[in-house]
């Protein structure tokens, strides 16, 4: 490609490095964007600019927001007694959406893994131990992916809450709403099987 | 969502707007990138702005550059007394990635469109037909795409262009080079046989 496009070019792979976007993907959005420029391409420069800026960590729960802690953490409302784990903000955002949870949040940041040898330090997990003293805390809900990451993560923190005088439940595991049998895998059925409920 | 996340989802909200991305790719996009605050967020809201504020349509050939006349408009050696008529700046990095091509370019912006009333003044056919005469040319090649309105553009051009004195050609059709027969749509192969060749 020619010299004067460089800078398209830069782009171009800057944005192939999004998930979900390829190089073929991320010229389809730059060349959008070149033409969407006042609409699109400088408010989407200014908004990524504003959130680098302010947004960060909470340092309380790793949940994300413009303070050091976040609202919910804030929130006085929210000290139910019960934190919900979860591996990430996008889990934690899900949670939200339900609008089914009114406690707080613990954002692991991640789940263990021997291969990628993420321990239980490089997680949030003496942060959550820490919590659980200080805000007086119930129940932890363990709201990880039922990956065998997940699971192994959920043992563990499982196994390091006990004898700490809060319950430890994780969401159940079934069918989903709207589910059909067919399409779901051998896993989610044995579970929802054995899991089974009286009408 | 709360409050403090105003930004985190007015910037999910510009992302979402991106061809190829919806709410959710948006959403796992923006997390990513507040990861990787330093890495990719910033350098991707300064390359934006660079962008949006440097680059700009050639006012000849419509292909996108830093300066009023794209590079390719600019080198003498691409005055081959061709120039390939495209819809739009991909397809005209399409060609150039081909490196099949070493003439100049000219970038319609669209098709005609009776649906959407797209209208030759609305593309720059006209600025086509100025370039003819002014640039000495002899072969108008017509890269547009075989959909119904790329045709329907291209017999228009082909039509202005009669008793210009100039050769009005267009790509060859027929089976993609590694295409299988049958992954091939009837009309390609139909169109394959009809412009077969003895070997």
């Amino acid at each position: 490609m020619a010299q004067g496009q460089d800078d398209v070019q830069a782009l171009i792979d800057l944005m192939a490095r999004l998930p979900g976007l390829g190089p073929r993907s991320a010229r389809r959005a730059v060349l959008h964007l070149i033409k969407k420029r006042g609409q699109l391409m400088r408010p989407l420069a200014q908004a990524l600019a504003d959130v680098a800026d302010r947004v960060k960590p909470c340092v309380n729960c790793g949940n994300i927001g413009t303070g050091e802690v976040c609202d919910i953490c804030q929130s006085e409302k929210r000290a139910t007694g019960e934190i919900c784990v979860v591996e990430d903000v996008a889990d934690l955002w899900a949670m939200e959406r339900a609008q089914v949870f009114r406690g707080r949040y613990h954002v692991l940041g991640g789940t263990l893994s021997a291969l990628d040898a993420v321990g239980p330090d490089d997680l949030r997990i003496p942060h959550l131990l820490e919590r659980i003293g200080r805000e007086e805390i119930a129940e932890v809900i363990l709201a990880l992916n039922t990956t065998v990451d997940g699971q192994t993560t959920a043992h563990y923190i499982a196994d390091q809450l006990e004898g700490r005088g809060v319950a430890v439940t994780s969401l159940a595991q079934g069918v989903p709403i709207g589910g059909e049998l067919d399409y779901l895998d051998d896993g989610t059925i044995g579970a929802a099987l054995k899991a089974r409920k009286s009408v």
